[in-house]
């Protein structure tokens, strides 16, 4: 098998045009998907339990009396784990405890407690800083399973303080993933019930009565899934519908070939959107990992797909020299970024916009995916310009804190009936006014 | 005028259902709009400039021969500064500073610089914060032009160091508010059109050959506007889309009955759909607000719109104790939440959702609308529950950091290959292996 991948080099005068032409993705809305969860939520939100036991049965091929009985008992959960191998197990628990350590560093570093100050007068300003009070996971059945999904979705809100978690995964005619639950089991997860598509998100924004309302909906799921979060997006808070996912590497050329191939590969055999893209100055590098490309690429098993994804969606760009490949990185904004290069604290200075850095030749994406701690939820298709990793602050909210002094009442009084008058709202003036003025 | 504002007792049966009744709020979401607003992107997307100028001369009758001529140069901003009043400029450049100062302290308890930290075995973990490149601001024009929302949404861009704020406001038929051109002055956006509705969010969200893109759009509007953020997200950063205002007061009874009657009037006076809620475990004086709103009524300038909005959306409720009121506080999850009695803390202390508390009788939610220093756009509609006031940190974003050692690529390489392996992702596998088996 030998594959093409595009090859553009940045002083061709259509350079910027290409770029975009291959960075350009369309997420499809589909009409027919979007009404046909509309008319599923609407149900769910009129007919609760009943409603989410139809579909499950129509969708999943899963009947049961209950919403009740599609709830996986503690004992059940822990027994998952139980029966995992001793090496897997390990592998899982080294992977929470990590993903663990590195939310619990952010929860201390991003003004978890709030704060408040007090100004000459006795007016005291600040922000007090909540956790949610309770957050459903949405957990994919079927191929698309991954127990580290479960870890890097769970962890962060438990150690947020989220008070319950509750997990939904179908099991499409039945079938448990074992290793899915595990990792429930093991980060913390309050309850777990066998249940997907749109009527899961239904019952999660909502409320059954048998599943409680939740306050945020987080978790990849397909097409249904994606609709129905945006249609009760406002209800509930949801997390980034997740586009195809991204790698971007720039190397300097020292990197030994193979190595990058196979980070090309790791996110391209994800699925044929997915996007893996290396920018290097040095043309000869780039022949280099091409013919490793093809050399490498027929060992592995999901090569079909990796095909595809290189073939359609790829790319290796000739930069002139490493400052370019950081100012063409800033413009791709990937999801993941590795800096595979010596010193690569001095490029990562000048990137502003990745939802991940993987700097220095031994930190390979994978790593990322896993174990190394931090989330591996994170902006895609050019949203880390204005967007962040899943952390413990998507878990948290904030509150203003304002206690105003009988003295701040007099000062800020006149400033705020000056304005609102202003602003035609009689008011809001005079109920300031009444503060320092009766 | 008389009204009668709803009353409830929470020890009736039926009392949760009435209190769900009162605070269902349907955000009307119109299907002709939606279309014409799609139209409108579209076009934007593909004729920018010239399609901005046509939309502007049909829905604002104002004619231009370029969009560079719709630019309000600096000179012009400033000038609109020098022409307030003294005291009007004073009241303006206090509320800015306080807001800035307020702003400034939140940036520094967020975490803004980012952190790292090093393992044992040299492997170095942590995060990144930036602010985002560029800010759009979309600012009403007409009625609901708010100086105010100015300085609330350009400060805290520009104090988290977004480089480009660029602010659109219609100008319907030509007329320019003089006070929000001078807030912009005083708030340090950095350019100003006079464009608005979806063509202009079209514009921001895509950029045209005179305006640039942004990488997000905060601001208010009416219902094409709204329609045009939710198209555009995912392109670019939004902030929410925010409901009808509301207020909640809690009070022990100790309170001024006018002062709580003139609070609620502030909320109300808004729009028909705002929303005054007050809590008290004290029936007497419940009576005595309802007394003191039909006593103060017909001095209100705004009295039909105050009169519908508490008829239609207001309410009373009797408690049994302050207690209760907290439970019930949380129910509500409300934007503004007035704890007005003795010893504000202690309940305080039991509230977990709400977008902004007032505490004590001299912190009127109105000294928030305009100078106390946080911010006023504060998440609506039980949104509280799961989102925060606009702030510093929504105009950060973050960025997860890793540089593994080579030791670190040993002991990883082996957690993230035996769990590539489970999830059937060999590349991944492969990729950490290279690390430690070459």
């Amino acid at each position: 098998m030998s594959i093409q991948i595009r090859k553009f080099d940045s002083t061709h005068p259509d350079f910027k045009q290409q770029l975009a032409d291959v960075l350009a993705f369309e997420a499809s809305e589909d009409e027919a998907i979007d009404r046909a969860v509309l008319r599923i939520l609407e149900d769910v939100k009129k007919r609760g339990d009943v409603a989410v036991l139809e579909y499950t049965k129509q969708f999943d091929h899963v009947s049961a009396d209950s919403l009740q009985a599609l709830e996986i008992k503690s004992d059940d959960l822990q027994a998952a784990l139980a029966q995992l191998s001793p090496v897997r197990r390990a592998a899982l628990q080294t992977a929470a405890d990590r993903v663990r350590v590195y939310h619990e560093r952010q929860k201390a570093e991003i003004g978890s407690h709030g704060f408040s100050y007090t100004e000459t007068d006795g007016t005291i300003l600040g922000q007090k800083v909540t956790p949610l009070d309770r957050v459903g996971i949405y957990v994919p059945g079927g191929k698309a399973a991954y127990p580290s999904s479960v870890l890097m979705n769970a962890i962060p809100a438990k150690v947020a303080g989220v008070q319950e978690v509750i997990m939904v995964v179908p099991t499409p005619n039945g079938v448990q993933n074992e290793l899915v639950l595990a990792a429930a089991a093991m980060s913390g997860v309050d309850r777990v019930f066998t249940i997907g598509g749109a009527q899961a998100v239904a019952a999660l924004a909502y409320g059954t009565a048998t599943i409680p309302q939740v306050d945020k909906i987080v978790g990849p799921g397909n097409a249904y899934v994606a609709a129905a979060k945006r249609r009760v997006f406002g209800t509930v808070g949801i997390d980034m519908i997740a586009g195809p996912s991204e790698i971007l590497v720039i190397c300097d050329g020292t990197t030994d070939p193979d190595w990058i191939a196979m980070d090309l590969f790791s996110q391209a055999e994800h699925d044929e959107l997915a996007q893996s893209i290396l920018i290097c100055p040095d043309a000869a590098y780039l022949e280099a990992v091409a013919a490793s490309i093809n050399r490498q690429l027929d060992a592995m098993p999901r090569k079909e797909v990796i095909a595809t994804s290189l073939t359609n969606r790829g790319a290796m760009i000739k930069v002139r020299d490493m400052d370019e490949a950081c100012e063409i990185a800033n413009l791709i904004a990937a999801e993941h970024l590795e800096i595979s290069t010596e010193n690569p604290q001095q490029w990562a200075d000048k990137i502003r916009h990745a939802g991940a850095m993987f700097l220095g030749r031994f930190s390979s994406e994978s790593l990322g995916d896993y174990c190394a701690g931090p989330n591996h939820v994170l902006p895609t298709s050019r949203t880390a310009r204005f967007s962040s990793p899943l952390g413990v602050y998507d878990f948290q909210k904030r509150s203003s804190m304002l206690q105003v002094s009988e003295g701040g009442a007099h000062t800020l009084g006149q400033v705020a009936a000056e304005l609102a008058y202003g602003e035609g709202l009689q008011a809001h003036a005079r109920s300031a006014e009444y503060r320092f003025k009766k």
